[in-house]
């Protein structure tokens, strides 16, 4: 074992336990009860008993279409009923006159990273109207960040691939550029055509070798069904653990026996499902996939835009957010919201190394709590945000 | 018009108007657009812009039995469902082994203030189990804070007024001694006899004067049922403005039609429905209930106690979180959030004076944010809380 370089001693790990952990060229090489082996030549970094958490995952967020730090734009209704198609065209008029997708992606970042984020998928539209303008900038924009966060691209429909022609060369172009993940649109009710949609998102993910993400607010028994049907397509392709429907409304909605057979299929499936646990519907039941296996991932989603004006970019939050809208009030449930922002992340993106564990790159979180539950509930402030071992971020500021 | 002693130069006031406010002894006696009038002997403290809203109204807590600043207490739940006597016997063991209640209390109230409420209506136990012990504490606890905080204290029957026989007798008396609200509890579900249990509420309320705020956790037709009940009670008493049901579940189970019925009853009755907005089953529909009419107001209800881990004494967070839990994304809507958490809270609770005009306390606290829907769906901290024209607070934290 390498000498570390850097020790935080005195850390309190999120299963309690009271640990130095010994950080050499920004990766963890160790992580011992606390004063044991602390080596002669280490810088040491006294914690105090800070809570020492892995930097947290932000799972779905929209760095393109945010108006955050912005100027205030309220929010109008659609004039009947909720319609996908008015609410682009209200967001092409909002983006239209906003400050430039650049300024707005790094007012959204340093928000995560402030909140403790290291680690992001993005959705990026891409459609025959925007073409890949939106790619391009926030491609941009990750490479300006690389240092501070690791960031993973979804070429995302939002105009649809079928109802949007040319979409569907478009987002194999935006793979081709840099975009990891292959994003969809609720087929059934969007594009009309469940089958000849997930032809085209799966088509491109096969021909990239590219994991999938598929917006999905389709609720109900339509919901569940195009779950099953992605669910077949991404054992058919063997693309199990890189396939993950956000939203999946659908799954709130059903009896309780219609939840438990598709959860068990989306667990064969090796399918994620992403929820940030919205205010005033159905969404999916946290604890019940996660009884039948299902890895669950959160995110902010939309931060301040066009579709809402919510959003803090803090993922400890969301944690608070999705315990709350579950009905989560015992340890154990608090943990299973926490581990919905951190493992259950790492999980759903491939992570290939994660956690306070030798191996892991040194990217933490610390903060005042005697434990996650009350970490959950409290979602204190203060917290230092360490990339590589090094302070990136204090008090929701970054440095530098 | 006597002249101010200090004036709070540009200020942002929730309207949206720029304005300085103008206090003598304690008293806002002037709201005129900024830079005008300004009384040359008056201190001006210049507020830059700061947006400057009346102190928050806590309108539902229980000082006695959180455990907010004590030691962690694991949320444990019932053995089988929801039962409320096996919830007041697990309150029973925590509370045995907490810190003293006034110390508790002094927490809870410490962390409202800090947030920004200085006026608080209060439930406190009273049974045969307890007596008047919590009542008799939290009075006391009131007189150390009455400088920096009103609260309202309601003699509340946690373990029935039927089923802990001697309750009526002991809620007239804590009435006697200070309490100012008659308390109630699930008058079907839990006393199991809806009529004698009002006979109680009601008559103490009449034999002392006093308002009524009735916890109804009831849901469906049971809850409407009761709310009904409550309200023809409130006319034939003329207690119309006196009276809340706290909770009030049911009205978030019903349909649009009954809802509208029952709506335009509770308005004319002038009854005020409270909520916290909980996290994971229907409450009442704050926009609908608006619209016909009703108050309607928020409370913390429970923080981190034997009930529920969550809670922040925060209510502009529970603005946040009512919006959220409503659907309310438009400003208007937002501002009807915050409305609740404010003005409605004044309304239900009877102030005779409230907000930022003439004739109105100096209780009002600052912080940065454009506008009212930005504070609420940004809640910031970084907040002033002025007492009577004075800092008691600053970034959560009392002075003094």
């Amino acid at each position: 074992m390498a000498a570390p370089d850097t020790i935080f001693a005195n850390a309190r790990l999120a299963d309690g336990r009271k640990a130095d952990v010994a950080v050499t060229n920004g990766t963890i090489i160790g992580v011992d009860p606390a004063g044991q082996g602390r080596h002669p030549d280490a810088e040491i970094i006294d914690l105090q008993g800070l809570l020492l958490v892995p930097a947290f995952v932000e799972g779905h967020i929209h760095l393109d279409t945010s108006f955050y730090g912005d100027a205030w734009r309220p929010h109008k209704p659609c004039t009947s009923g909720f319609d996908v198609r008015e609410r682009v065209a209200f967001q092409a008029q909002n983006l239209a006159a906003a400050a430039p997708m650049d300024v707005r992606a790094r007012s959204q970042l340093d928000l995560c990273i402030g909140n403790g984020s290291l680690t992001m998928r993005s959705h990026v539209m891409v459609s025959a109207d925007v073409g890949l303008r939106h790619v391009e900038t926030i491609l941009a924009v990750r490479e300006e960040y690389r240092d501070l966060i690791d960031i993973e691209l979804v070429a995302f429909p939002q105009s649809g691939i079928l109802s949007s022609p040319g979409t569907a060369e478009l987002m194999d172009e935006a793979m081709r550029l840099g975009c990891g993940i292959v994003g969809g649109l609720d087929p059934a009710s969007f594009d009309r055509d469940v089958e000849r949609h997930l032809d085209a998102v799966f088509g491109i993910a096969e021909r990239r070798s590219a994991g999938v993400d598929i917006h999905l607010h389709d609720g109900g028994t339509l919901g569940v069904f195009e779950i099953e049907q992605i669910c077949a397509r991404t054992r058919a392709l063997g693309l199990q653990g890189r396939v993950a429907v956000s939203h999946a409304y659908g799954l709130g909605d059903v009896s309780a026996d219609a939840l438990s057979r598709v959860a068990e299929t989306i667990a064969a499936s090796g399918v994620a499902i992403m929820t940030n646990a919205p205010g005033d519907h159905a969404f999916p039941p946290v604890a019940a996939l996660r009884r039948a296996g299902v890895t669950v991932f959160g995110g902010s989603d939309n931060i301040r835009d066009s579709w809402w004006p919510y959003g803090d970019g803090d993922m400890l939050s969301r944690a608070n957010i999705i315990g709350y809208r579950s009905g989560f009030y015992e340890d154990r449930e608090l943990e299973a919201a926490f581990d919905v922002v951190t493992e259950g992340g790492a999980r759903a993106l491939g992570l290939e190394t994660y956690g306070i564990v030798p191996g892991a790159r040194a990217d933490f979180v610390t903060f005042a709590a005697a434990h996650v539950p009350e970490a959950v509930v409290a979602m204190p402030r203060g917290r230092t945000v360490y990339r590589a071992g090094k302070v990136i971020a204090r008090d929701g500021r970054l440095l530098g």
